[in-house]
């Protein structure tokens, strides 16, 4: 027990630091480190192993949904950020910039990709040529660099991995349609995989995609009541197809522009997950996109049998097809109790001499610390479904909890006070750009995304009408 | 048959004009095209699947012999490239180079990775500290980039993916296992998977890696007789352990440096699969990593039943896990066939009315061109055994060539006319720099590999006494 506390004192609070606690724990489980450029960071396995979860996991659902992945080039002509105005405005300040190729200075300079919009779109207007080929549905897993002041690893990072989704249709309502579908597509994923209940909803102008006629976000409630930016989902209408001259024939004879569409999630989510499931003792990993499912740790391992039996009971469980792992390290069984609960391991299993002698072994859940026995015989089918237990568990507390930490205000010192006791916050909004300015220099609350049936009649800051209600909330 | 001739026609001749070949069938199959920026390419979604296909057969390797995966930074400090004296030598001239970041110049140029030896030496020095951190063995999937002057899709590109595995070791001898375990691993990946037999061995100096103490790479022999470097393993010593400070406490109580290893397959195996299986037609691809294994063609596709046969055909061979995929464009059959020849399609299989009535489908195997019968009612299980022969019967080809196109040399004539000849030439050489130049010079060959149990007694130039015998042949 003494060990215990010793182990678990070495991340901080994470009640009182929540901001110490997630630096804590993304570097003591190895997720991830810092890399040597300021603001960059190397993925370690750990945290490319959840981020490989994820992508099977949302490549499957683009492939059902009808998209191709393709690969589009990381360097860009300066000139094409500047085709798009609001485009360039948005992401020129960001960018990285190569002016040196193979010893020389180069004739235009290159940015890094922020994004690929342009690149893709310069591509589509050459690959484009009639409505048959409509509507054109590609997605690329990449990396992107973007220059950022303030950087936490995966939450913000000058280079991070992502995929980005660019579509091209016929039409407004087809465009339309492609978006809403990829951010339910979003939504689906992160409730289903990652356990994580989000708001969904248009953004404001002030909040959207550089480019974009308007931006779909979901945002993702973090323990600490504020909200993560965890998906977007773009309709372009024309912006793009026009400065690219992304163009069709159609069927009636003449040449169109197509609507486009783009959407993307990140290595952020990794974050999302971090914020959203841990606690005091580090990560608390949903099982769909934990790296590993099932620790299995000898007691006693010197007895006879012991080292055996847990490898067998592994080579069982990864036979069934779970992710599961031993732990035969020198450590002591309680220094490797703590160690695999700080990585956040969804089920511990301890197998001891006195446990093969009853042919059980014994499981506990990281989510509840719940501890069980189990028969030896069967003991693949009882880990799924405790596995899928704890799924359910940690979307139906996260559900709680978003439901529980969204409180109404209809002034200033009620949304102040929503957002400093850790909840969002719905109010109206009279669509005012000064408004929504005023709000964030007040309270370092933002409008996340409008309510869609929202009911607010008088704006939380002026006053006035309410155009829209808005969910409010500070945000990472 | 007109139609057929005229189809073929779009593409340049495979024997009297292989480049142009080369060129014409990997855009018109819509593999890749050129991006904006001179020298790079877009993998388009045909191409990239070919790609995803490879992923996940090397990684589920890398996998099995212990890697993990995981991501380093794109951007590397200038400085760290000049740590290792060979490294930045060979590297330097071909880096593209960001100088401004964030709309500031940056202190220190950054250079965009062209391989990662260095800043993940950087970070294995941080991580490393016992003997018991030991074998480090980690792999990373990433975009690299290399400016070069003369670029071909796939085969040279200023960007292009590859993976590249990065380990330390204990000792000389753990190393030296890791370097021949990873090229083996190449090696049955290439012939199980790509159905391509490779010559395999050791590097001279003047062609290995910047930075390593020995390169192994695996050599693969392309349609017109030239060969193609598809993979690289490299013993680094400990050159990048002492320039990057990869230090171990071992077990006797003293600090150690560490011995690494790295190796690389890239999306050049696109192109050497293209060059080593495609034919007049286009491309032969083998089953392994086709994006489409059978595609579905309907024949009178017009006629009550049909369309909904091909689907239902096409369900069940998804169902058997085979990729398969239906043609039910507006096109006529005869263009669809050359169509999908030309792209490479192991198997096609035609249903019409007729055989619907005889509860039958028609299957043309694209390598053979052979056409058989095949009744509906197991047919997954007649493409699956057609398709185990296609792969087999690849390689074989493949085999055969590789065998009868390796001719022995003692004089620079016969190297001559061997490689002119469209032949690999095997001959002895003295080992001095001065010789393997005008080999190189005289006959545009290089030297591919070192015959492992090679015979030969005399410099194929010089005439004095051989110290190795060398594979040569013209390269890409």
């Amino acid at each position: 027990m003494a060990k215990d506390n010793q182990f678990v004192n070495q991340i901080a609070d994470i009640e009182t630091d929540f901001p110490r606690w997630y630096t804590d724990v993304v570097l003591k489980t190895q997720l991830v480190d810092y890399g040597p450029v300021k603001g960059t960071m190397v993925i370690r396995p750990y945290g490319y192993a959840i981020w490989e979860n994820i992508q099977r996991e949302l490549d499957a659902r683009f492939k059902a949904t009808g998209h191709q992945n393709a690969y589009f080039p990381l360097l860009i002509p300066y000139s094409f950020m500047t085709r798009e105005a609001e485009h360039v405005e948005g992401f020129a300040p960001e960018v990285a910039v190569v002016t040196v190729g193979g010893g020389e200075e180069l004739a235009e300079p290159l940015v890094i990709r922020p994004t690929s919009e342009t690149i893709i779109g310069e591509m589509y207007s050459k690959w484009l040529q009639s409505y048959r080929d409509l509507p054109i549905l590609i997605n690329q897993w990449a990396n992107v660099v973007r220059w950022e002041k303030t950087t936490r690893p995966f939450l913000r990072t000058s280079e991070f991995l992502w995929q980005e989704g660019h579509t091209v249709h016929a039409t407004e309502e087809e465009a339309m349609e492609e978006t809403m579908k990829m951010l339910g597509v979003y939504k689906e994923f992160a409730e289903t995989c990652l356990a994580i209940p989000v708001f969904t909803g248009r953004k404001t102008e002030k909040e959207k995609f550089a480019g974009a006629v308007a931006t779909f976000g979901m945002e993702a409630m973090m323990h600490d009541g504020k909200s993560l930016q965890a998906g977007t989902s773009h309709y372009l209408g024309q912006n793009f197809a026009k400065a690219f001259d992304i163009r069709f024939l159609d069927k009636d004879g003449t040449h169109k522009y197509g609507y486009t569409t783009s959407w993307g999630v990140s290595t952020r989510l990794i974050g999302a997950l971090i914020m959203a499931h841990g606690d005091q003792r580090g990560l608390v990993l949903p099982p769909v996109v934990a790296p590993v499912q099932a620790i299995v740790i000898p007691i006693a391992a010197k007895k006879e049998g012991v080292l055996e039996a847990v490898a067998a009971l592994r080579g069982q469980l990864a036979a069934a097809g779970i992710r599961a792992e031993t732990d035969t390290s020198d450590n002591s069984p309680g220094w490797k109790f703590n160690e695999w609960e700080m990585k956040g391991v969804p089920l511990r299993i301890e197998l001891g001499p006195r446990d093969l002698e009853a042919g059980k072994a014994v499981l506990v859940r990281r989510d509840t610390h719940e501890k069980t026995e189990a028969s030896l015989q069967n003991i693949a089918e009882t880990v799924q479904k405790l596995l899928a237990d704890i799924q359910a568990n940690l979307l139906a507390r996260a559900k709680e909890r978003k439901a529980a930490r969204v409180v109404p205000a209809e002034n200033m010192a009620q949304l102040l006070a929503g957002v400093e006791g850790g909840n969002f916050v719905e109010a109206g909004w009279c669509g005012c750009r000064e408004c929504e300015d005023a709000v964030k220099e007040q309270t370092a609350a933002s409008a996340r995304v409008l309510v869609e049936d929202g009911h607010a009649e008088t704006c939380v800051c002026c006053g006035k009408k309410a155009k829209h209600t808005v969910l409010f909330a500070r945000a990472y």
